[in-house]
């Protein structure tokens, strides 16, 4: 249990839980602790749903503690400041994503990784792969106290509903794009699937000044891909004649398609050295099938990446307030969230369902 | 066909040709082209038997165009140089590798990586994974005829025989070191497999300065591992308890078995952002099973490489002969060779096999 958990619990919080894997949500009383001296309160106004969130109240990991409150991607004004706290004041507009704590003595903390710190606490329930059960919960409420640390300053230029999901999606494109080296103008990325990742990939990517290719397994994200997010090509990725006119073009793909699929295709578009970066977990993590051949005489990569710190989020909110960069959404209002889950599920949104907290969330 | 391969073949060559799928080698009169200007001819005084030299006379990868004189591993003397040879002159020590041509204006030539250059030519028969058919002979003769570019200058100080085999193994490791970044001092790397490539390869990650630990499938490679190769740690791939004493220790791994094996234990060794770099295409390419998961959530890779180019190799060499590092080698006669590609088959040799050209190749 983290020192920041056991803390007197003492501020009344409502939200939804799910409280069984039926994934249902319904309104659900409960308490944040007490506001510490490093701590920052919020004043939840908007929270997006991302397909995880779908995942984990299906307990589809398997790893699902009851009741489950979602929501990683939270968008809201400081209510309180812990005496300690340096980067906020009251009224301040605050961001919180997929952590909220963490070891911050070990070598990825100290690196300003903390998403890779073995006992980084996600934003609700169990951290996901760690084994670790400290109970949490997310944004689908009213209220979150967290250290100030794992907070990120939301410009004022940025609408707030559309940032939401930058908390999540956005830094999980943003971060393996500079990490890989994925981000130099003249580039060529791909970016395979048009969901709540594949749209804000395709807009970084554009932003990096890069040219970018999109793959789907959907001939309408044509259109879209092209007219309205400005890509410069589409791939059909069952058609087998598109593919092969691409063999050898991209530097590098992002792959957000979290269902089972093959690599090799893949492989086989980008250039030497390309690098294959997986940003999706399937809930079942089947083995996928590699060939070695392939990545030898190309010395090229099949990776994978997940979210990334804090220091770097700030970094990529402040670069999307600047070049302007938000997500697409639909705003729905709390007691829709359970017809949005269906249709999330369904693939049914353009392209990230985003919860009105601050209107709709009313204590009954 | 390549234009240096179009030239008139008049010099008389004299080796050992496979003439079938038996693989089985016997003498071969042959001729080379005329020295052109930027040619050296090389009396071949060394050349060693790589594991691919096996696998294309017994034709395991399907592209062999008999008859085939194997060998690309060579050393030699400079006996020729062309009017416009700038590196060579008569009597010098000079060493070819994989390949001996290339198209000289692709962004990988001019990037020095003519190893990746879809039109590189390799040092004997078909190119190997490129589709080309170029006919050409390899080290297991008395001369070769090269454009100057391909050969590397030995330093006076490393033993020809024991430099033979960095010409291919040497590079083999050395370069993705260097590409991956798997070359800082302090750092631990693994190393999969003791065989030429692999105990070339402690070599090297001990001159970096890295601890090196390796792993194998024999438990008598330990005492050789430990006490002869100087490797920090042993590891027997198939002792669980062995393997899971070191999950999340290495920094990056290279695999330089050409059996399937299993991957996903070897991403249990490493560390977050740690890499596994694979060297060692198998013969069949059967696909490999890899769960997604474990990449994501340390930000692992799966990459591979393919030798280096020709800059390169001649960094390497140079490093090796500062640090004095040469493989290990057991020198056989030329009327040997037959026994002793028998002995690669079972993985009887020490680490590798180099035929002494000079003393023992006598035209018949």
């Amino acid at each position: 249990m983290s020192e920041l958990l056991e803390k007197e619990q003492n501020q009344e919080t409502f939200g939804w839980a799910a409280r069984d894997p039926s994934g249902i949500l319904s309104p659900f009383h409960f308490h944040r602790r007490t506001n510490g001296d490093f701590d920052v309160t919020i004043k939840i106004l908007y929270c997006g749903i991302c397909h995880s969130d779908l995942h984990v109240v299906r307990n589809e990991f398997g790893i699902s503690l009851y009741p489950v409150v979602p929501g990683h991607e939270i968008v809201g004004v400081v209510t309180q400041v812990g005496d300690k706290v340096q980067k906020f004041k009251l009224g301040d507009k605050a961001g919180v994503g997929c952590f909220v704590d963490s070891c911050g003595k070990c070598k990825h903390c100290k690196e300003n990784l903390e998403n890779y710190c073995p006992k980084a606490i996600t934003t609700y329930t169990t951290a996901m792969f760690n084994g670790d059960t400290n109970k949490n919960y997310g944004g689908f409420s009213d209220i979150y106290v967290v250290n100030e640390h794992f907070v990120v300053q939301i410009p004022d230029t940025l609408p707030l509903e559309g940032a939401v999901p930058l908390l999540c999606a956005g830094i999980t494109v943003f971060s393996p794009m500079k990490y890989f080296g994925l981000d130099k103008p003249g580039m060529h990325v791909g970016v395979v699937g048009l969901g709540g990742l594949g749209h804000v990939a395709v807009k970084f990517a554009k932003a990096f000044g890069m040219k970018v290719t999109v793959i789907s397994t959907s001939e309408r994200k044509r259109e879209e891909a092209i007219q309205h997010l400005k890509a410069d090509h589409f791939i059909l990725s069952h058609d087998s004649e598109q593919m092969q006119a691409s063999v050898g073009e991209l530097d590098g793909i992002l792959d957000t398609v979290s269902a089972a699929h093959p690599l090799m295709p893949l492989v086989d578009l980008l250039n030497t050295d390309g690098k294959l970066i997986l940003l999706s977990a399937s809930s079942l993590d089947k083995p996928v099938e590699v060939n070695v051949v392939p990545l030898l005489v190309g010395r090229k990569g099949i990776g994978g990446s997940s979210g990334g710190g804090m220091k770097e989020t700030q970094e990529m909110i402040d670069f999307a307030a600047e070049k302007e960069i938000i997500a697409d959404v639909e705003v729905v209002s709390m007691d829709y969230v359970n017809q949005a889950m269906e249709r999330l599920k369904m693939g049914d949104v353009h392209y990230r369902f985003v919860i009105d907290i601050g209107n709709t969330l009313h204590a009954h």
